[in-house]
């Protein structure tokens, strides 16, 4: 079964708790560890943008859950592909805060200093994404959680 | 806004009932031309194959909907892309039974005469789709609905 | 001096009369023939896509112009490129009325029958116009107005 | 929305006074970041160069300003393209005098050492801008403002 | 899972009885078609070059018990890749006689009228197999067999 | 003749005995040296993931050998093509231990960090053979064995 | 030798007199026959634009005569290549009248109905040359001269 | 063994009588098939151009004879390469007479209707015979000889 | 208008004077760069090989001085195309003595060691100079005179 | 005149002489100089691999001379092409002696230890061949012989 590479946008709904992150992530890192599911979580107060790599059938299964929680709304694909190769294997979803990420860098691939993933081209998110996974692999610093498959 | 071009796999559950197909159509048909979307939707009493185009948020609320339609379960991405230009701009959503493709093309794309798309790859499920609207436009008839956006 | 195209859409504005398309048709004919000016202009009774090719310098400048007229607003440039060749050398500017291009045709290019020149994007303009300015070739009919520099 | 980068040139005019060069950057930069708009914009004390990045009906609103200022005339666009990350995400518009190019740049680009903007191509325009932009960033030099977006 | 396409060379050995040809033909339609496998057997009373389309596994599988056959000996592959579509949809397993394809033909991508599989590159095989292939879809002959999958 | 890389993957059998594994390199490099076959052997107590380079008629006659033993079934053609130059001219069969692969790297190409060869595309096993043998020659040891050809 | 293809343009000066276009091209058909060179010349009484195809260094020689001549100045070079066949074997000079070309075509890749070559880029002049070329062979007439060669 | 296209120019020698061609034809054409060499010859009265096409070693063989024979000199290599498939598999050796080619075809390719191969460059000198290849096929006549192979 | 870049070789004459080379070398930089051409000029005592940059018609001009030239004859044009950016920026016009390239770079790209421009392709000739180009840039050495455009 | 790139395989006879080497390689590098050829000569006291650098008429007079040679047999064109630059300028004739390869470099391109030039591609030779020559420039030994062209 092929892997693919999945990012999508949202925007948070009143049912959101920014409390409630912390057991969001570590929830999601033990569902997707399970599932051998690996990938990023951006959030800034406002809008999620997640980036979620794995087997086809598994990523489609875990955006079907998401899909449906009323924790945020307006879920859109922004891009899809079938990989060779993951890009975020070190992390079953490494959470991105918004203060990690200089202000420039959301400018570079958006219209705006406030982030707005709905902004994004597909290529966009995908660069913006893959740029930030970079960054964070070189800086050498495991993000937030134990490595991934552990 | 860009445009997109969706398609995924589905299996029916206890809820589909063959007889519905008419009514599901018909609502698809009006909902889809409301919101300016395209497609095609393959039936082989067990499987879906549905392809949807349209504008980014439109077609990723649509499926957004079809994922928590009790109906069909294991609803699978397998491709996704941004499109300059629609290629199934005839039809709102056109219903592509079973014994309209022929066998051997159901054959030249996946591994069996009894299409089972989940074994498509995201290229194959793409020409596979392609190649039945192309031949649909060639043969000049409409099917089983009155043109798009009327 | 480069030959350029470049192509905008825009919003019709209380300034407008559509009894007067005849008037700035002429006029619009006979200062792209002074100035070699060839193209296209589409319009649907409420928003215009018009296509421009030409010496960059008379295509900026008659751009410069046209963003200054009362009559339409949010003047909006959708493409642009050096090229070698022309491909509306028979027309000064050519007038495509809504109903000559059919409704799949809009459909197909944008995210609507109701034509929306602002949700494309440069390519699909690009592609829209190219096309339509094909089919017109094709059809060997000079379509409102006498051929280009006489 | 996708993002766009425009490039123009123009010539200034007996309206245009070198002492109001700060005054201008300055409502420039105010207003540009208020858009989200980035770029950069050169000056010989004869011609202007500007590049300008951000969501495309923004770019063509703050084009067709432009257009009207009486300060400058000929104002022609020499590239136009749709982007996936902007160059420029540090500078709401960032000045760049002439001091600061060396003589052989501008060689490089054009025809002469005073600089004729008029007499590049669109690539030419768009290595030029780039290339100075990649210089200023190496330098780590934030040059006559403050970082964009603040 | 993906689709592949497998062509080997083999040479025939004591063991093989050209009678038995038709009951072999017979026999591995009959397992191909429950495999859904497709392709072509091409046989000079000497060497067998054969083309097998299918499910990786299933292809692997036969190919292991192909090289098992008494019948032949020097099982070479030549060629092996994964593919979007088959080919030889129509054939569960075409019977190409030496008969049928010319000896100029032959000696078009071997050295020799006397064919000698082993002489070809996996690109030269591949052209051989979907040239042949194309030569039988186009003159709609079903050859040697009912159509695949029925 | 041509050089061939072939990648396949199996499962282990009743037969197979882990405190043979040395006996098996030992005879296989041995082999291999006198046939010029290099490649890499990748284990994890369960599966088998092995390269083969060599001139083609020698790693089909391998290959043929390997598909009858009794210790591994299920073997399955991963990959396969011509090749100018080898990857793994350093070993005549290189043992890679489960341990030495980090996991992260299991998991970079498969669905898993128990490493299941079946999940792997053609490219994706390549990528991950091709990858492993680039760090073993970055690390300057030679793992498990003499040099090739000696 | 290679063969190359040399475009240039040029304005005629008070020595060129349009009566003796007939005698120019004859001349010149004879020397370029004896050199083996082809080409075409067009000519709309006011300026040159020539193809001249042939060896590297004969094609040299005689723009460098040409040049020299009294009769037109500011000849320019618009474009040169060298190429692995000649487009013009069948004239040795090929005269294209300004009438012959319909006035669409020189828009079509100039920036006027009235020809001026030198508004063209090196790829626009070769593809006029080019395209009226290729016109003149499928109307199969044997412009203005005899068949080069003879 | 890899097939190969060898094509060679050469100057008759005082050795050489016109006469002789039909043997010398005859005794190509009868070694060449023993090797199935395939392949062009063509020859002006002065200067031979000769393609040869088929098995490496068979090639540089025959490549090694001709090398050595008296009747030409000057023996020079203009183009070779490695080949999936032949263009000339209906001829072992299909002579070319100079009046079977036109002379513009002639000019086409080199610097002169006086057929000089010295002046071709490998790629004019492989569209040359490729091209003649391509018109003796379509014009189905069997030139000189009878079919390769039999 | 367009930046070129062309180059050609010559053969001096018996008006050659080498002591006049100063001269030479100063009025062309002079003229040079009033006319902002930049380039450079190779000379061994018997061939010169030159190269120069800027706007299409300062070339051609310049061009057809140096071809009417008594000191040299032969002149050829080796290469010819149309630029975005200079690479000889640095330099009006560069001068290359033969000392300063080795004799392994002569032989590099021509046939000896005692350098013949005109056994150069186009290529070889550009890839000769923009090499010494890229040298002299590297060894950071001003050449043979002052800053171009001073 | 092009240059061009010739590779070649032969096998030594009973004419050859071991002792004779230094000799014969002595007169190559001399005759060479005198015909600006440059190249590199690999022997294992079996075979010989000869890569041939210089214009076309004087590496394909020498292979002519070579292939009469009674000191080695098959001799066999392995790769030729026009090249724009020589990649082994350095030396008129380089002596690779066996023992200066590593094994493991003649297994990476050829089927065994004991060099075989036979069993390479055309492209793998030329690659085996640029590979020594890069690796000689690189370790800046001048080997076997004083520089090309003196
Ligand atoms: C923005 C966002 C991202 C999420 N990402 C994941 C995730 O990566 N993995 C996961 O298992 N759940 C994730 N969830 C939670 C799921 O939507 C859902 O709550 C989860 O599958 C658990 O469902 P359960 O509580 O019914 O078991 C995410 C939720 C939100 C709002
Ligand atoms: C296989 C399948 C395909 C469907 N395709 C569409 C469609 O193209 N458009 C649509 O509006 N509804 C489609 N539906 C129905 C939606 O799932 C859902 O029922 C629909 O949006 C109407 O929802 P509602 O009844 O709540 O209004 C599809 C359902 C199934 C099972
Ligand atoms: C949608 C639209 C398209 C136009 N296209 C052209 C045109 O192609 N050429 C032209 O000369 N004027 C065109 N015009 C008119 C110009 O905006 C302007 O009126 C024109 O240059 C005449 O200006 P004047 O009345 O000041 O001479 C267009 C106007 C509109 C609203
Ligand atoms: C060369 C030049 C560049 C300019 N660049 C900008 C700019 O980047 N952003 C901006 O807001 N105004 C820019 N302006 C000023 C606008 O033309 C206009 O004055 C501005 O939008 C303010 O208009 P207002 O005074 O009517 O508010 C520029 C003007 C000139 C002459
Ligand atoms: C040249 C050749 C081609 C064959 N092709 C097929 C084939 O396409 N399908 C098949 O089922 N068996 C094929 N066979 C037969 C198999 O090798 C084997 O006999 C077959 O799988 C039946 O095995 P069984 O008799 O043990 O059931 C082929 C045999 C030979 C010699
Ligand atoms: C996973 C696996 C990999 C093997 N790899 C090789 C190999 O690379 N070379 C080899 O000669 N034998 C290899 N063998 C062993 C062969 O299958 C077979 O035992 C071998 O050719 C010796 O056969 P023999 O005992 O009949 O001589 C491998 C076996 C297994 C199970
Ligand atoms: C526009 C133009 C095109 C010409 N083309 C050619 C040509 O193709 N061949 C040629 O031999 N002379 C051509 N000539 C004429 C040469 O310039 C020159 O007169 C010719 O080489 C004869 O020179 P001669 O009279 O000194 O022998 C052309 C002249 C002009 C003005
Ligand atoms: C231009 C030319 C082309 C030739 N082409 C072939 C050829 O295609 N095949 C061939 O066997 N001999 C060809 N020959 C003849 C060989 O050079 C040589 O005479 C031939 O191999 C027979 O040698 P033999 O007489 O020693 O048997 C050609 C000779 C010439 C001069
Ligand atoms: C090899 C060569 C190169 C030359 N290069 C240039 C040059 O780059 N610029 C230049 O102005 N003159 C150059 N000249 C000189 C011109 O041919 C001519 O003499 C020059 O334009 C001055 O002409 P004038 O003496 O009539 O003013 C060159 C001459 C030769 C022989
Ligand atoms: C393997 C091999 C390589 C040779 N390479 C060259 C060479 O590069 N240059 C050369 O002049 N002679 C080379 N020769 C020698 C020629 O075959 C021939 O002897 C040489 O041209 C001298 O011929 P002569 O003795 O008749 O003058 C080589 C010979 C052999 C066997």
């Amino acid at each position: 079964m092929n892997l693919v590479r999945l990012i999508y946008a949202s925007h948070k709904t009143e049912f959101w708790n920014d409390l409630e992150l912390g057991k969001l992530l570590e929830s999601a890192q033990r569902f997707n560890k399970a599932k051998n599911l690996t990938g990023m979580l951006y959030f800034n107060r406002k809008y999620f943008l997640q980036c979620i790599e794995g087997q086809r059938d598994d990523v489609s299964a875990l955006y079907s859950e998401i899909v449906k929680d009323k924790r945020h709304r307006d879920v859109q694909i922004l891009a899809f592909e079938e990989i060779d190769e993951r890009e975020m294997e070190h992390w079953n979803m490494c959470y991105l805060p918004d203060s990690q990420v200089t202000q420039s860098m959301v400018l570079k691939y958006t219209n705006g200093t406030d982030f707005d993933p709905f902004s994004m081209t597909g290529r966009g998110a995908l660069n913006f994404m893959l740029n930030a996974s970079r960054q964070l692999k070189a800086s050498q610093r495991d993000v937030a959680e134990k490595p991934a498959g552990h």
